[in-house]
């Protein structure tokens, strides 16, 4: 195929350049952006840019529903470029459309430091960055979300409100990832028909040809699980643009597999894996110039090219006017402005204080998982942005509450997603529901299996999405599954990632607090770690929102503290224990829960010498001791886990460990008396 | 289905009490067993053993080549039981077959803290147990790389040594698992035909029908990634024996689907999702044992049926013995004992020693990843244990070295595996060439990228494997990526975990000293992060590996200390300019380089007293604080990321996050007035 299309190359070209419209010839100016913003940054991706210049082409000239002076309009089509690696393919394309924001300039800083145009496309660096991309697969499980939020949306709203495309591109490496293989399954399922993934068939990876290590058939794969499938030559625009109109048209999400040819236009290095993440080099740029009929310096462009380039970024204003003027006119317009805009936290916050209350009256003794269950009781009849599931483990982790209703594959009333044994898909896909708009989603799994969501929990946080981790069994206090299911290290291996909450709970008024902290946390994705067994509710005062400074006295001293002991969730309730313990020794102890290390961290620090005190420290958690160091200080004492759990029941797990009363209060009389 | 099975179990099972020979009765012995275990441990999973009870006596009985007795045997086929879950299954058949250490007492206390019989199979707590499961799809994923394994000893010593079956049982949760497609696709690529996959298509997840979340056509899936496929009813023993007869026979890896009743037996639960990871309770088992006709007291089997199973556990004996004679006989027999014991730290000590000697004459100023492409070129030609691969980061983590030899689909005779953009079936296929035995599987990707891989570098540390993680690109040094590259947090999630050691070397000598202790470590994984920028070797003392204690002094300050600096990796040097900062500024500042926390801490009070010193503390890292505060103390700084990064050129990334000499001097001096 490699030399047909060598051919075929230059001949196409020259007649684009006679025949002006020639979608070759908008095609041209991607590539020529794309080498020439990669030589000048000395770093880059030419080769995809390059390769799906065409395909790119057709999908926004033609397809795609946008209006580039308006990249918030809600009914948009989505576009993730989840071989991110390619940026310049999407930044060259905001430049020729007319994106805000997106200059020249910016294409000449691509990769500097403080352009919005970096190495791998960054969420809310640029207007129509639907998603930051890069790590591999996620952008297609991503998109996966985006197209589950159109859906639940236009269940809700109706479809002359809501009813637009999810594009995608994914490469060869996205769909060796196995969240590809979760996302694949769960669209199929879901008949989640607005979805069409364009799959850069260029048969390179970075370590040479793709044969050396896939022979997967991905048009039977794809249609294995459920979806409309196609292939053809993704240099040829007409075909391209037959398949997209068939995907349009199909009731199942598709699959478009583009055969095209890496680097497409650099005579020498085209169809080679030289051509995928390295500069092509000063002489291999001037080759290409004439090979792709284009005479024009760096970054510069033909006037005609880049007006009609910016007629089809204009394309898409009257669609964009008419629903407006559909919006104002619908019964419905107004509501699904407030569900855009919605404040969540302004809408639970009355009936989780009152919640609060009922708690404290009531004092019940329940496993913060189950709390957590009683709080999204309160909280999904309070707001309709809330959209729960679980990895199955719906009625562990107890995130279902009365009357939610359960998406089906034909029906997107519900609020509740079965995300199958997929906690990574899950993750994504979340972001990809937050990223969309209006939607607050939440999803379950046992927090030992966040390290299989790890990348997508990653990418909450970085792009700052409002996306919440309902992570249940979150000690050796699970018992009798042993190690494989027991977090030890968990809690610091998330307390270790920047702009995420970890929240802790530590009996059901906490669980409350954290909830509401985590809804309110509008740019800042929560982990909400939750006990299998059961705690008791705790003596503290009530109204205020205790957690939301991190940590605070549950219990303080009666007199000058001897100690202070710290502790998280299960093991608030072991601290206590130990305080009284101590109590009956004549040690005076202070008992502080910190929920929330990273709320507690973001306090003056007055404030934290306060709730820390000057008296030495013991702290006690069921898990690592890496980190706790901060805050227990050089005269402190930890009673925690020092290795992987073990299968037993939980009580005797916890003797066995030494995470005890006794040990706690051991370890404070040993500091107390040196 | 269900309701011709539902009839037909009892029938079934009443022909077989009278005809004595039946599979049935035999497979009702490990249905009983598990019923009767999770009932008295009360908890656990009995749907999943009863269910594919059938499957597995077929297998043990009349296929699997072991000898109960001598579970070590090195050309066993394996088994892998996927859905770890199911443990019972395992447990009873080992039971059943006789193997060591497992007897009554054992089953009667599963899930009791100190049983070898876990709530999962754990790896080393019994003979047979071939490898650690429960977290889904990792079984699957780490029998391939058994598999694999298998064929590269058969490629070394033959197939008349080496030719056995790896079997798998795994469930509808682990084929919707991400990694399972990476585990498929490589498996299919590399053509593994004595992989023999056997899926418990029960229709039930643990939320209820699998049709809650999942509509892929298994069949087709994976007959897309290149495997031979069956279907059969799982309960026909013969149309289970025939399936795995063409199974043994076809040249591709075989997925055999077996149709099941999850809980066959039990009468109001079998097919519902309530038998699945819950005692059946003892009216459930009183109808059970009616139904199955099985009218013995828990845990109590009919003296025939026990020894049915007995001589199967012993059928194999003359085949090993057979084997054992090849063995003698054979010119390779000798070198394949060798392989299989051979120290591997001895083998390369003298080689490293010299090398390092080298390295201190020369003073190279290359990435770390580059010295370890070095390093590896010593240890490579020293030993022919080593297996490298990547993740398809070949030529960016430098992991392959000259005359290694590429693996392919027909030729296992080289060291060199493409693993594919698989980071996570990377690892998990390393994780089963390492428990294969004699292999010293090593394997690369960026270091952010662990992210993915986590679920299987956790089974690394949690079985005590000799696996060592190649990671490069290990901070902001990386640049122009950007943040989706730039690990910032993965040091001290990784740091976090049990029984790994975390190397960071911070020049070429270091990197030598790592691998040699990272190969050294037989039961504990290594991480090895390195560098994308060149580093200056560093002057020290030379010979002795300063490595091992994890943390040294690598320059003293000249006289008492004002201050100590503390540094890894990349950050070394940083560390050094901020001494000669602080030098020309009156202050003394020892440095101190800490490859390897884990082994420091490991040293005596004493050592780590000594250096760290006495006198205030910086510590430099490009990554969070997490963890240093263990180190650095309450009189301490720290300079190094709070946030993620962003896509830049190296050096102005360095000046932009503030990590620089000049930082850290400027916070040893405010510590030093303070």
């Amino acid at each position: 195929m490699n030399d047909t299309i060598l051919t075929a190359a230059k001949e196409t070209s020259a007649a684009a350049a006679g025949a002006k419209s020639d979608p070759t010839r908008y095609a041209n100016a991607i590539r020529a952006l794309a080498m020439d913003a990669v030589e000048k940054a000395k770093s880059g991706h030419p080769g995809m840019p390059m390769g799906m210049a065409d395909v790119a082409t057709v999908l926004f000239q033609r397809f795609m529903k946008f209006d580039a002076s308006r990249p918030d309009w809600p009914d948009r089509d989505r576009f993730v470029l989840s071989a991110g690696h390619g940026s310049m393919l999407l930044y060259a394309l905001l430049y020729l459309l007319g994106y805000p924001g997106m200059g020249r300039k910016e294409l000449e800083n691509f990769r500097q430091l403080g352009s919005p145009t970096a190495g791998h496309p960054e969420y809310g660096h640029a207007a129509g960055i639907e998603t930051t991309t890069g790590p591999l697969g996620q952008g297609l499980a991503t998109a996966v979300g985006m197209a589950i939020a159109e859906r639940l949306s236009a269940a809700r709203f109706g479809d002359d409100l809501v009813d637009h495309f999810t594009y995608v591109i994914a490469g060869d490496g996205c769909l060796m990832e196995g969240v590809s293989h979760e996302a694949i399954d769960l669209a199929g399922h879901l008949k989640l028909s607005k979805l069409i993934l364009f799959w850069d068939d260029n048969s390179i990876s970075i370590d040479g040809p793709t044969s050396l290590a896939t022979s997967t058939d991905q048009i039977a794969r794809f249609a294995a699980a459920g979806w409309h499938v196609a292939h053809v030559d993704g240099h040829d625009s007409e075909a391209v643009a037959q398949a997209i109109a068939a995907a349009q048209a199909d009731p199942r999400p598709s699959l478009v597999g583009c055969r095209t040819l890496i680097g497409y236009g650099a005579p020498t290095k085209q169809g080679k894996e030289s051509c995928h993440g390295a500069p092509l080099g000063a002489a291999e740029i001037d080759a290409a110039r004439e090979a792709l009929v284009w005479p024009h310096a760096p970054f510069e462009l033909p006037d005609d090219v880049l007006e009609a380039w910016r007629a089809a970024g204009r394309r898409g204003a009257k669609a964009r006017e008419a629903w407006e003027a559909r919006r104002d006119a619908s019964s419905k317009g107004a509501a699904f402005d407030a569900f855009m805009k919605a404040d969540v936290a302004a809408q639970v916050a009355g009936p989780l204080a009152e919640f609060r209350a009922t708690l404290a009256a009531e004092k019940p003794k329940v496993a913060t998982r189950k709390s957590s269950e009683m709080a999204l009781g309160v909280i999904n009849a309070a707001t309709q942005a809330t959209i729960g599931g679980s990895a199955d483990l719906t009625h562990s982790n107890f995130t279902i509450t009365k009357g939610m209703g359960e998406v089906a594959p034909d029906d997107f009333s519900g609020r509740y997603i079965h995300y199958g044994v997929r906690e990574f898909g899950m993750a994504a896909a979340m972001n990809g529901v937050a990223l969309h708009g209006g939607f607050a989603p939440y999803g379950g799994t046992f927090l030992v299996f966040s390290d299989y969501a790890r990348g997508a929990i990653r990418l909450s946080a970085l792009m700052g999405l409002r996306v919440i981790y309902v992570l249940t069994h979150d000690s050796i206090g699970l018992g009798e599954d042993g190690p494989t299911h027991q977090p030890v290290e968990h809690l610091a291996a998330l307390r270790a990632m920047p702009n995420l909450n970890v929240f802790r709970p530590a009996d059901a008024i906490e669980t409350a607090e954290c909830w509401e902290l985590a809804l309110a946390s509008r740019h800042t994705p929560s982990v909400v770690s939750l006990s299998r067994q059961n705690l008791p509710t705790l003596e503290r005062p009530i109204g205020e929102n205790l957690s939301a400074k991190g940590a605070y006295v549950l219990r303080e001293a009666a007199g000058k503290r001897d100690v202070t002991l710290l502790a998280t969730g299960s093991e608030v309730e072991i601290a206590l224990a130990a305080a009284d313990i101590l109590d009956t020794q004549g040690l005076k102890a202070a008992v502080v829960s910190m929920p929330c290390w990273e709320l507690f961290e973001a306090q003056s620090e007055a404030y934290r010498a306060e709730i820390l005190g000057g008296a030495p420290r013991v702290a006690v958690e069921a898990a690592v001791r890496l980190g706790w160091d901060r805050w227990i200080g050089d005269r402190g004492a930890f009673i925690g886990m020092s290795g992987f759990g073990a299968s037993g029941p939980a009580g005797e797990l916890f003797k066995h460990f030494g995470v005890t009363a006794e040990a706690v209060a051991e370890a404070a009389r040993t500091l107390v008396k040196a």
